[in-house]
Protein backbone atom coordinates (compact mmCIF):
# COMPACT_ATOMS: atom_id res chain seq x y z
CA UNK A 1 0.00 0.00 0.00
CA UNK A 2 1.30 3.44 -0.88
CA UNK A 3 1.35 6.68 0.73
CA UNK A 4 -1.53 8.05 -1.02
CA UNK A 5 -3.86 4.84 -0.69
CA UNK A 6 -3.07 5.03 2.74
CA UNK A 7 -3.86 8.68 3.10
CA UNK A 8 -7.15 7.59 0.99
CA UNK A 9 -8.20 5.19 3.53
CA UNK A 10 -7.76 7.77 6.31
CA UNK A 11 -9.76 9.76 4.93
CA UNK A 12 -12.48 7.51 3.85
CA UNK A 13 -12.60 5.82 7.63
CA UNK A 14 -11.93 9.18 9.44
CA UNK A 15 -9.00 7.68 10.94
CA UNK A 16 -5.80 7.29 12.25
CA UNK A 17 -6.03 4.36 14.34
CA UNK A 18 -3.74 1.24 14.39
CA UNK A 19 -4.97 -1.88 16.51
CA UNK A 20 -1.94 -3.54 18.13
CA UNK A 21 -2.68 -7.38 18.29
CA UNK A 22 -0.70 -7.99 20.94
CA UNK A 23 -2.37 -11.01 21.46
CA UNK A 24 -1.52 -12.81 24.75
CA UNK A 25 -2.94 -16.40 25.12
CA UNK A 26 -2.88 -15.77 28.91
CA UNK A 27 -5.39 -12.76 28.81
CA UNK A 28 -7.88 -14.01 26.27
CA UNK A 29 -11.16 -14.69 27.42
CA UNK A 30 -11.48 -18.21 28.54
CA UNK A 31 -14.29 -19.85 26.23
CA UNK A 32 -11.79 -18.96 23.47
CA UNK A 33 -8.75 -21.00 24.97
CA UNK A 34 -10.44 -24.48 23.67
CA UNK A 35 -10.81 -23.36 20.29
CA UNK A 36 -7.83 -25.00 18.09
CA UNK A 37 -6.46 -21.87 17.35
CA UNK A 38 -6.93 -19.74 20.10
CA UNK A 39 -4.90 -16.87 19.15
CA UNK A 40 -6.48 -16.45 15.57
CA UNK A 41 -9.73 -17.10 16.76
CA UNK A 42 -9.28 -14.04 18.78
CA UNK A 43 -7.45 -11.92 16.76
CA UNK A 44 -10.50 -12.99 14.14
CA UNK A 45 -13.32 -11.48 16.27
CA UNK A 46 -11.64 -8.51 16.85
CA UNK A 47 -10.73 -7.85 13.49
CA UNK A 48 -14.22 -8.34 12.70
CA UNK A 49 -15.08 -5.88 15.43
CA UNK A 50 -12.71 -3.20 14.59
CA UNK A 51 -11.62 -2.97 10.88
CA UNK A 52 -14.27 -0.52 10.42
CA UNK A 53 -12.96 1.76 12.56
CA UNK A 54 -9.13 1.46 12.10
CA UNK A 55 -6.98 1.86 9.29
CA UNK A 56 -3.95 -0.23 10.55
CA UNK A 57 -3.21 -3.73 12.25
CA UNK A 58 0.00 -4.30 14.06
CA UNK A 59 0.60 -7.42 15.48
CA UNK A 60 3.67 -7.50 17.59
CA UNK A 61 5.85 -10.15 16.70
CA UNK A 62 7.38 -11.46 19.86
CA UNK A 63 3.76 -12.85 21.09
CA UNK A 64 4.02 -15.08 18.52
CA UNK A 65 7.36 -15.95 18.37
CA UNK A 66 6.76 -16.69 22.13
CA UNK A 67 4.24 -19.66 21.20
CA UNK A 68 6.84 -21.35 18.32
CA UNK A 69 5.52 -22.92 15.07
CA UNK A 70 2.08 -22.52 16.13
CA UNK A 71 2.30 -18.69 17.25
CA UNK A 72 3.36 -18.41 13.08
CA UNK A 73 0.26 -20.35 12.01
CA UNK A 74 -1.96 -17.83 14.28
CA UNK A 75 -0.38 -14.96 12.79
CA UNK A 76 0.01 -15.85 8.95
CA UNK A 77 -3.55 -16.66 9.32
CA UNK A 78 -4.19 -13.84 11.08
CA UNK A 79 -2.94 -11.80 8.30
CA UNK A 80 -4.61 -13.20 5.88
CA UNK A 81 -8.09 -12.55 7.74
CA UNK A 82 -7.21 -8.65 7.91
CA UNK A 83 -9.31 -6.32 5.27
CA UNK A 84 -6.97 -5.61 2.32
CA UNK A 85 -7.66 -1.98 2.35
CA UNK A 86 -6.14 -2.28 6.31
CA UNK A 87 -2.15 -1.22 5.96
CA UNK A 88 -0.20 -4.05 7.97
CA UNK A 89 2.88 -3.60 10.39
CA UNK A 90 5.47 -6.32 11.59
CA UNK A 91 6.13 -5.18 14.78
CA UNK A 92 9.30 -7.37 15.02
CA UNK A 93 11.84 -4.59 15.27
CA UNK A 94 14.63 -6.37 13.14
CA UNK A 95 17.81 -5.08 12.45
CA UNK A 96 21.32 -7.17 11.36
CA UNK A 97 24.06 -6.89 8.63
CA UNK A 98 23.21 -6.60 4.78
CA UNK A 99 22.06 -10.45 4.46
CA UNK A 100 21.17 -11.69 7.47
CA UNK A 101 18.33 -8.27 7.14
CA UNK A 102 17.51 -9.76 3.77
CA UNK A 103 16.40 -12.88 5.10
CA UNK A 104 13.83 -11.08 7.58
CA UNK A 105 12.77 -8.98 5.12
CA UNK A 106 12.06 -12.43 2.44
CA UNK A 107 9.86 -13.26 5.90
CA UNK A 108 7.94 -10.71 6.70
CA UNK A 109 7.95 -9.45 3.08
CA UNK A 110 7.58 -12.28 0.64
CA UNK A 111 6.97 -15.79 2.75
CA UNK A 112 4.96 -13.63 4.85
CA UNK A 113 2.95 -10.20 2.84
CA UNK A 114 2.83 -7.29 5.12
CA UNK A 115 2.92 -3.99 4.35
CA UNK A 116 5.82 -2.57 6.59
CA UNK A 117 7.82 -3.64 9.60
CA UNK A 118 9.82 -2.43 12.30
CA UNK A 119 13.60 -2.18 12.18
CA UNK A 120 16.03 -0.95 14.92
CA UNK A 121 18.95 1.40 13.34
CA UNK A 122 21.70 0.41 16.06
CA UNK A 123 23.79 -0.87 13.32
CA UNK A 124 23.48 1.67 10.28
CA UNK A 125 22.18 2.15 6.93
CA UNK A 126 23.51 -1.34 5.53
CA UNK A 127 21.19 -2.81 8.03
CA UNK A 128 18.05 -1.01 7.03
CA UNK A 129 18.66 -0.85 3.27
CA UNK A 130 17.64 -4.88 2.76
CA UNK A 131 14.40 -4.05 3.91
CA UNK A 132 13.79 -0.86 1.24
CA UNK A 133 14.54 -3.47 -1.51
CA UNK A 134 10.89 -5.03 -1.73
CA UNK A 135 8.64 -2.63 -3.99
CA UNK A 136 5.82 -1.30 -2.38
CA UNK A 137 6.89 -2.13 1.10
CA UNK A 138 8.05 0.10 4.37
CA UNK A 139 9.93 0.30 6.83
CA UNK A 140 9.33 1.93 10.27
CA UNK A 141 12.45 2.60 11.95
CA UNK A 142 12.79 3.33 15.60
CA UNK A 143 13.60 6.69 16.36
CA UNK A 144 12.28 8.09 19.37
CA UNK A 145 10.71 5.62 22.12
CA UNK A 146 8.73 6.29 24.90
CA UNK A 147 10.14 4.10 27.53
CA UNK A 148 12.64 4.83 30.20
CA UNK A 149 15.81 3.47 28.83
CA UNK A 150 15.28 5.52 25.91
CA UNK A 151 17.75 7.63 27.83
CA UNK A 152 20.34 5.12 27.46
CA UNK A 153 21.05 5.53 23.47
CA UNK A 154 18.59 7.56 21.62
CA UNK A 155 18.91 10.83 23.51
CA UNK A 156 22.64 10.94 24.32
CA UNK A 157 23.99 13.98 23.31
CA UNK A 158 26.53 14.10 20.42
CA UNK A 159 29.42 16.48 19.94
CA UNK A 160 27.49 18.10 17.28
CA UNK A 161 24.50 19.41 19.83
CA UNK A 162 21.99 16.85 18.45
CA UNK A 163 20.53 13.81 20.05
CA UNK A 164 21.31 10.61 18.46
CA UNK A 165 17.73 10.12 17.64
CA UNK A 166 18.19 12.99 15.71
CA UNK A 167 21.02 12.15 14.22
CA UNK A 168 19.39 8.48 12.89
CA UNK A 169 16.34 10.82 11.51
CA UNK A 170 19.43 12.52 9.65
CA UNK A 171 20.63 9.92 8.25
CA UNK A 172 17.67 8.03 7.43
CA UNK A 173 16.47 10.64 5.47
CA UNK A 174 19.21 9.81 2.70
CA UNK A 175 18.43 5.96 2.71
CA UNK A 176 14.89 6.29 1.60
CA UNK A 177 12.26 9.25 1.26
CA UNK A 178 8.79 9.61 3.15
CA UNK A 179 7.18 7.21 0.46
CA UNK A 180 9.28 4.19 1.85
CA UNK A 181 9.96 5.24 5.11
CA UNK A 182 8.02 5.95 8.39
CA UNK A 183 9.05 6.62 11.91
CA UNK A 184 8.37 5.71 15.34
CA UNK A 185 7.72 8.15 17.89
CA UNK A 186 6.63 7.25 21.18
CA UNK A 187 3.83 9.71 22.71
CA UNK A 188 4.58 10.14 25.87
CA UNK A 189 6.03 13.48 25.46
CA UNK A 190 3.71 15.53 22.86
CA UNK A 191 6.34 18.18 22.93
CA UNK A 192 8.88 15.49 21.64
CA UNK A 193 6.38 14.92 18.85
CA UNK A 194 6.75 18.68 17.59
CA UNK A 195 10.17 18.95 17.87
CA UNK A 196 10.39 15.51 15.43
CA UNK A 197 7.94 16.60 13.04
CA UNK A 198 10.07 20.12 12.42
CA UNK A 199 12.90 17.45 11.10
CA UNK A 200 10.75 15.36 9.33
CA UNK A 201 7.94 16.92 7.76
CA UNK A 202 6.55 14.83 5.22
CA UNK A 203 6.63 11.19 7.41
CA UNK A 204 3.96 9.08 8.32
CA UNK A 205 4.62 8.58 12.66
CA UNK A 206 4.11 5.40 13.90
CA UNK A 207 2.96 6.48 17.41
CA UNK A 208 2.49 3.50 20.40
CA UNK A 209 1.83 4.43 23.50
CA UNK A 210 -1.94 6.23 23.36
CA UNK A 211 -4.11 3.90 25.94
CA UNK A 212 -2.09 1.61 28.18
CA UNK A 213 1.35 3.52 28.14
CA UNK A 214 -0.30 7.08 29.01
CA UNK A 215 0.00 9.25 25.75
CA UNK A 216 -2.65 12.13 24.91
CA UNK A 217 -4.40 11.99 21.73
CA UNK A 218 -5.39 15.26 21.76
CA UNK A 219 -2.20 16.59 22.34
CA UNK A 220 -0.37 13.97 19.86
CA UNK A 221 -2.89 14.41 17.09
CA UNK A 222 -1.77 18.62 17.43
CA UNK A 223 1.83 18.49 17.56
CA UNK A 224 2.15 15.54 15.12
CA UNK A 225 -0.16 15.58 11.76
CA UNK A 226 0.75 17.12 8.73
CA UNK A 227 -0.90 17.65 5.45
CA UNK A 228 -1.54 14.37 4.67
CA UNK A 229 -2.21 13.84 8.34
CA UNK A 230 1.02 11.77 8.62
CA UNK A 231 0.23 9.66 11.78
CA UNK A 232 -0.83 5.87 12.63
CA UNK A 233 -1.29 6.46 16.18
CA UNK A 234 -1.72 2.81 17.66
CA UNK A 235 -3.17 1.03 20.85
CA UNK A 236 -2.95 -2.57 21.84
CA UNK A 237 -4.85 -2.89 25.35
CA UNK A 238 -7.19 -0.52 25.77
CA UNK A 239 -8.94 -2.22 23.30
CA UNK A 240 -8.46 -5.80 22.78
CA UNK A 241 -8.74 -6.51 26.04
CA UNK A 242 -11.78 -3.80 26.58
CA UNK A 243 -13.28 -6.63 28.27
CA UNK A 244 -12.38 -10.48 28.60
CA UNK A 245 -15.78 -11.86 28.97
CA UNK A 246 -17.46 -13.37 26.26
CA UNK A 247 -18.54 -9.71 25.24
CA UNK A 248 -14.95 -9.01 24.37
CA UNK A 249 -15.60 -8.30 20.57
CA UNK A 250 -18.32 -5.65 21.28
CA UNK A 251 -16.08 -4.26 24.19
CA UNK A 252 -13.51 -3.76 21.48
CA UNK A 253 -15.61 -2.60 18.73
CA UNK A 254 -17.00 0.26 21.30
CA UNK A 255 -13.36 1.45 22.68
CA UNK A 256 -11.93 1.59 18.66
CA UNK A 257 -15.44 3.64 17.88
CA UNK A 258 -14.47 5.93 20.50
CA UNK A 259 -11.45 6.52 19.31
CA UNK A 260 -12.10 7.22 16.06
CA UNK A 261 -14.63 9.33 16.83
CA UNK A 262 -12.46 11.39 18.28
CA UNK A 263 -9.93 10.93 15.83
CA UNK A 264 -12.34 12.48 13.04
CA UNK A 265 -12.46 15.49 15.44
CA UNK A 266 -8.87 16.57 15.01
CA UNK A 267 -8.90 15.49 11.51
CA UNK A 268 -11.50 17.79 10.90
CA UNK A 269 -9.51 20.38 12.66
CA UNK A 270 -6.44 20.08 10.63
CA UNK A 271 -7.29 19.02 7.55
CA UNK A 272 -10.73 20.78 7.25
CA UNK B 1 26.07 -22.70 31.49
CA UNK B 2 27.84 -20.29 33.82
CA UNK B 3 31.54 -18.31 32.63
CA UNK B 4 33.51 -21.04 35.17
CA UNK B 5 32.04 -23.66 33.24
CA UNK B 6 32.29 -22.18 29.44
CA UNK B 7 36.19 -21.46 30.40
CA UNK B 8 36.42 -25.37 31.60
CA UNK B 9 35.21 -25.98 28.14
CA UNK B 10 37.15 -24.06 26.31
CA UNK B 11 40.20 -25.44 28.36
CA UNK B 12 39.23 -28.81 27.76
CA UNK B 13 38.90 -28.48 24.12
CA UNK B 14 41.42 -25.64 23.39
CA UNK B 15 39.27 -23.81 21.74
CA UNK B 16 37.00 -20.77 21.38
CA UNK B 17 35.30 -21.37 18.04
CA UNK B 18 31.93 -21.15 17.63
CA UNK B 19 30.62 -22.04 14.58
CA UNK B 20 27.55 -19.97 13.33
CA UNK B 21 24.73 -22.47 12.04
CA UNK B 22 23.77 -20.12 8.71
CA UNK B 23 22.00 -22.32 7.06
CA UNK B 24 20.56 -21.05 3.67
CA UNK B 25 18.68 -23.70 2.09
CA UNK B 26 19.68 -22.25 -1.16
CA UNK B 27 23.14 -23.02 -0.07
CA UNK B 28 23.44 -27.02 1.34
CA UNK B 29 24.47 -29.79 -0.98
CA UNK B 30 21.52 -30.56 -3.78
CA UNK B 31 21.73 -34.58 -2.25
CA UNK B 32 20.14 -33.38 1.24
CA UNK B 33 17.34 -31.29 -0.37
CA UNK B 34 15.10 -34.12 -0.61
CA UNK B 35 15.11 -34.74 2.78
CA UNK B 36 12.53 -34.37 5.09
CA UNK B 37 13.71 -31.52 6.91
CA UNK B 38 16.86 -30.39 5.04
CA UNK B 39 18.08 -27.74 7.04
CA UNK B 40 17.96 -29.96 10.22
CA UNK B 41 19.58 -32.39 8.20
CA UNK B 42 23.15 -30.32 7.13
CA UNK B 43 22.67 -29.11 10.99
CA UNK B 44 23.07 -32.53 12.42
CA UNK B 45 26.00 -33.38 10.34
CA UNK B 46 28.28 -30.06 10.56
CA UNK B 47 27.28 -30.57 14.43
CA UNK B 48 28.81 -34.29 14.22
CA UNK B 49 31.77 -32.90 12.14
CA UNK B 50 32.40 -30.09 14.45
CA UNK B 51 31.54 -30.23 18.45
CA UNK B 52 35.05 -31.60 19.00
CA UNK B 53 36.57 -28.54 17.87
CA UNK B 54 34.26 -25.53 18.92
CA UNK B 55 32.94 -25.01 22.27
CA UNK B 56 29.76 -22.87 20.94
CA UNK B 57 27.51 -22.80 18.32
CA UNK B 58 25.18 -19.58 16.79
CA UNK B 59 22.00 -20.31 14.49
CA UNK B 60 21.01 -17.09 13.15
CA UNK B 61 17.47 -16.66 13.56
CA UNK B 62 16.39 -15.00 9.99
CA UNK B 63 17.99 -18.08 8.68
CA UNK B 64 15.29 -20.12 9.91
CA UNK B 65 12.58 -17.35 10.24
CA UNK B 66 12.76 -16.85 6.69
CA UNK B 67 11.40 -20.69 5.94
CA UNK B 68 7.90 -19.97 8.39
CA UNK B 69 6.85 -22.37 10.88
CA UNK B 70 8.92 -24.96 9.44
CA UNK B 71 12.13 -23.10 9.78
CA UNK B 72 11.21 -22.83 13.88
CA UNK B 73 10.94 -26.59 13.60
CA UNK B 74 14.21 -27.30 12.15
CA UNK B 75 15.57 -24.40 14.83
CA UNK B 76 14.25 -26.62 17.91
CA UNK B 77 15.11 -29.95 16.39
CA UNK B 78 19.00 -28.58 15.83
CA UNK B 79 19.40 -26.51 19.41
CA UNK B 80 17.53 -30.45 20.70
CA UNK B 81 20.82 -32.13 18.48
CA UNK B 82 23.86 -29.48 19.48
CA UNK B 83 25.77 -31.58 22.93
CA UNK B 84 24.94 -30.42 25.87
CA UNK B 85 28.39 -29.01 26.84
CA UNK B 86 28.39 -26.45 24.18
CA UNK B 87 27.58 -23.09 24.71
CA UNK B 88 24.55 -21.86 23.11
CA UNK B 89 23.60 -18.52 21.25
CA UNK B 90 20.25 -17.50 19.20
CA UNK B 91 21.66 -14.29 17.23
CA UNK B 92 18.18 -12.70 17.05
CA UNK B 93 19.44 -9.10 17.82
CA UNK B 94 15.96 -8.45 19.69
CA UNK B 95 14.97 -5.55 22.02
CA UNK B 96 11.97 -3.89 22.88
CA UNK B 97 9.85 -2.56 25.54
CA UNK B 98 9.99 -4.56 28.51
CA UNK B 99 6.91 -6.62 28.33
CA UNK B 100 7.72 -7.39 25.29
CA UNK B 101 11.14 -8.15 25.47
CA UNK B 102 10.07 -10.61 28.53
CA UNK B 103 8.26 -12.49 25.34
CA UNK B 104 11.11 -12.61 23.20
CA UNK B 105 13.23 -14.13 26.28
CA UNK B 106 10.53 -16.85 26.77
CA UNK B 107 10.91 -17.97 23.49
CA UNK B 108 14.38 -18.71 23.77
CA UNK B 109 15.39 -19.33 26.94
CA UNK B 110 11.91 -21.34 27.74
CA UNK B 111 10.22 -22.26 24.67
CA UNK B 112 13.73 -23.15 23.21
CA UNK B 113 16.59 -23.66 26.11
CA UNK B 114 19.50 -21.45 24.23
CA UNK B 115 22.33 -20.32 26.95
CA UNK B 116 22.00 -16.81 25.51
CA UNK B 117 20.39 -14.67 22.97
CA UNK B 118 21.94 -11.55 21.33
CA UNK B 119 20.19 -8.24 21.87
CA UNK B 120 20.11 -4.70 20.18
CA UNK B 121 20.59 -1.72 22.80
CA UNK B 122 18.70 1.23 20.84
CA UNK B 123 15.57 1.26 23.75
CA UNK B 124 18.07 0.89 26.52
CA UNK B 125 17.74 -0.84 30.17
CA UNK B 126 14.65 -1.69 30.66
CA UNK B 127 14.37 -3.49 26.83
CA UNK B 128 17.18 -5.48 27.69
CA UNK B 129 16.52 -6.22 31.69
CA UNK B 130 13.70 -8.69 30.74
CA UNK B 131 16.60 -10.89 29.24
CA UNK B 132 18.50 -10.89 32.42
CA UNK B 133 15.76 -12.39 34.71
CA UNK B 134 16.35 -16.13 33.27
CA UNK B 135 18.80 -17.39 36.10
CA UNK B 136 21.52 -19.33 34.26
CA UNK B 137 21.07 -17.34 30.59
CA UNK B 138 23.15 -14.54 29.13
CA UNK B 139 22.40 -11.51 27.20
CA UNK B 140 25.27 -10.56 24.47
CA UNK B 141 24.96 -6.96 23.97
CA UNK B 142 25.45 -5.48 20.72
CA UNK B 143 27.94 -2.78 20.86
CA UNK B 144 30.13 -2.34 17.94
CA UNK B 145 29.81 -4.27 14.92
CA UNK B 146 32.24 -4.59 11.63
CA UNK B 147 29.15 -3.62 8.92
CA UNK B 148 29.96 -0.66 7.15
CA UNK B 149 26.45 1.08 9.05
CA UNK B 150 28.34 0.99 12.68
CA UNK B 151 29.10 4.69 11.53
CA UNK B 152 25.53 5.90 11.81
CA UNK B 153 24.66 5.43 15.99
CA UNK B 154 27.75 3.25 17.06
CA UNK B 155 30.26 5.44 16.18
CA UNK B 156 28.70 8.74 16.73
CA UNK B 157 30.82 11.11 18.99
CA UNK B 158 29.00 11.93 22.15
CA UNK B 159 29.20 15.48 24.04
CA UNK B 160 31.28 13.88 26.49
CA UNK B 161 34.10 13.08 23.87
CA UNK B 162 33.34 9.17 23.90
CA UNK B 163 31.81 7.06 20.86
CA UNK B 164 28.38 6.03 21.41
CA UNK B 165 29.30 2.12 21.87
CA UNK B 166 31.60 3.06 24.70
CA UNK B 167 27.90 4.73 26.41
CA UNK B 168 26.60 1.35 25.88
CA UNK B 169 29.25 -0.48 27.40
CA UNK B 170 29.07 1.91 30.79
CA UNK B 171 25.55 2.15 30.94
CA UNK B 172 25.36 -1.67 30.32
CA UNK B 173 28.02 -2.61 32.96
CA UNK B 174 25.04 -1.22 35.49
CA UNK B 175 22.79 -3.61 34.50
CA UNK B 176 24.63 -6.44 34.60
CA UNK B 177 27.73 -8.19 35.59
CA UNK B 178 30.51 -10.24 33.16
CA UNK B 179 28.65 -13.18 34.70
CA UNK B 180 25.36 -12.94 32.59
CA UNK B 181 26.26 -10.58 30.25
CA UNK B 182 28.54 -10.75 27.15
CA UNK B 183 29.26 -8.15 24.10
CA UNK B 184 28.93 -8.66 19.98
CA UNK B 185 32.66 -6.70 19.18
CA UNK B 186 33.30 -6.55 15.31
CA UNK B 187 36.53 -7.93 14.30
CA UNK B 188 37.48 -6.02 11.37
CA UNK B 189 39.73 -3.93 13.29
CA UNK B 190 41.62 -5.37 16.11
CA UNK B 191 42.63 -2.54 17.32
CA UNK B 192 39.10 -1.17 18.57
CA UNK B 193 39.00 -4.53 19.98
CA UNK B 194 42.01 -3.51 22.63
CA UNK B 195 40.46 -0.37 23.09
CA UNK B 196 36.96 -2.22 24.33
CA UNK B 197 38.74 -4.69 26.26
CA UNK B 198 40.38 -1.96 27.97
CA UNK B 199 36.90 -0.74 29.02
CA UNK B 200 35.62 -4.33 29.57
CA UNK B 201 38.08 -5.95 31.39
CA UNK B 202 36.17 -9.19 32.39
CA UNK B 203 33.32 -9.63 29.63
CA UNK B 204 33.13 -12.19 27.20
CA UNK B 205 33.29 -10.79 23.47
CA UNK B 206 31.37 -12.83 20.86
CA UNK B 207 33.68 -11.45 17.60
CA UNK B 208 31.86 -12.39 14.50
CA UNK B 209 33.63 -11.43 11.53
CA UNK B 210 36.18 -13.87 11.20
CA UNK B 211 36.57 -15.97 8.12
CA UNK B 212 33.75 -14.78 5.15
CA UNK B 213 33.89 -11.09 7.04
CA UNK B 214 37.63 -10.35 6.85
CA UNK B 215 38.85 -10.47 10.61
CA UNK B 216 42.20 -11.93 11.81
CA UNK B 217 42.45 -14.45 14.07
CA UNK B 218 45.78 -13.44 15.64
CA UNK B 219 45.34 -9.74 15.73
CA UNK B 220 42.10 -10.48 17.55
CA UNK B 221 43.34 -12.70 19.79
CA UNK B 222 46.43 -10.93 20.80
CA UNK B 223 44.28 -7.47 21.45
CA UNK B 224 41.14 -9.49 23.00
CA UNK B 225 42.31 -12.63 24.95
CA UNK B 226 42.22 -12.13 28.63
CA UNK B 227 42.90 -14.16 31.68
CA UNK B 228 39.83 -16.42 31.36
CA UNK B 229 40.54 -16.49 27.45
CA UNK B 230 36.89 -13.88 26.98
CA UNK B 231 36.92 -14.50 23.74
CA UNK B 232 34.58 -16.70 21.34
CA UNK B 233 35.27 -16.34 17.52
CA UNK B 234 32.78 -17.04 15.31
CA UNK B 235 33.19 -18.46 11.90
CA UNK B 236 29.93 -19.48 9.96
CA UNK B 237 30.56 -19.33 5.89
CA UNK B 238 34.07 -20.59 6.27
CA UNK B 239 32.94 -23.40 7.80
CA UNK B 240 29.72 -24.83 6.79
CA UNK B 241 30.33 -24.03 3.28
CA UNK B 242 33.74 -25.51 2.86
CA UNK B 243 32.55 -27.75 0.35
CA UNK B 244 28.67 -28.13 -1.45
CA UNK B 245 29.19 -31.48 -2.09
CA UNK B 246 28.69 -35.25 -0.40
CA UNK B 247 31.85 -34.53 1.45
CA UNK B 248 30.48 -31.14 3.06
CA UNK B 249 30.74 -32.77 6.40
CA UNK B 250 34.29 -33.70 6.35
CA UNK B 251 35.30 -30.59 4.88
CA UNK B 252 33.87 -28.50 7.50
CA UNK B 253 35.87 -30.91 9.72
CA UNK B 254 38.60 -30.11 8.50
CA UNK B 255 38.06 -26.39 8.10
CA UNK B 256 36.93 -26.66 12.31
CA UNK B 257 39.95 -28.58 13.07
CA UNK B 258 42.49 -26.07 11.65
CA UNK B 259 40.92 -22.97 13.53
CA UNK B 260 41.01 -24.89 16.39
CA UNK B 261 44.99 -25.64 15.57
CA UNK B 262 45.51 -22.20 14.95
CA UNK B 263 43.58 -21.08 18.54
CA UNK B 264 45.28 -23.79 20.66
CA UNK B 265 48.41 -21.57 19.78
CA UNK B 266 47.38 -18.23 20.85
CA UNK B 267 45.76 -19.70 24.25
CA UNK B 268 49.19 -21.26 24.84
CA UNK B 269 50.48 -17.99 24.31
CA UNK B 270 47.95 -16.06 26.41
CA UNK B 271 47.61 -18.67 28.88
CA UNK B 272 50.17 -20.75 29.29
Amino acid sequence: MNRAQLFEQIKKKNSYLCVGLDTDIEKIPKHLRSSADPVFEFNKHIIDATHEFCVAYKPNIAFYEALGPRGWESLQKTLDYIPKECFTIADAKRGDIGNTSSLYAKAFFQHMDFDSITVAPYMGEDSVKPFLEFSGKWVILLIHTSNSGSIDVQQLETRDGRFVYEEVIFASQRWATSDQMMYVVGATKADKIGTIRALAPDHFFLVPGVGAQGGNLDAVSKAGMNAQCGLLVNSSRAIIYASNDEYFAEAARKEAQAVQHEMSIYLQRSLG
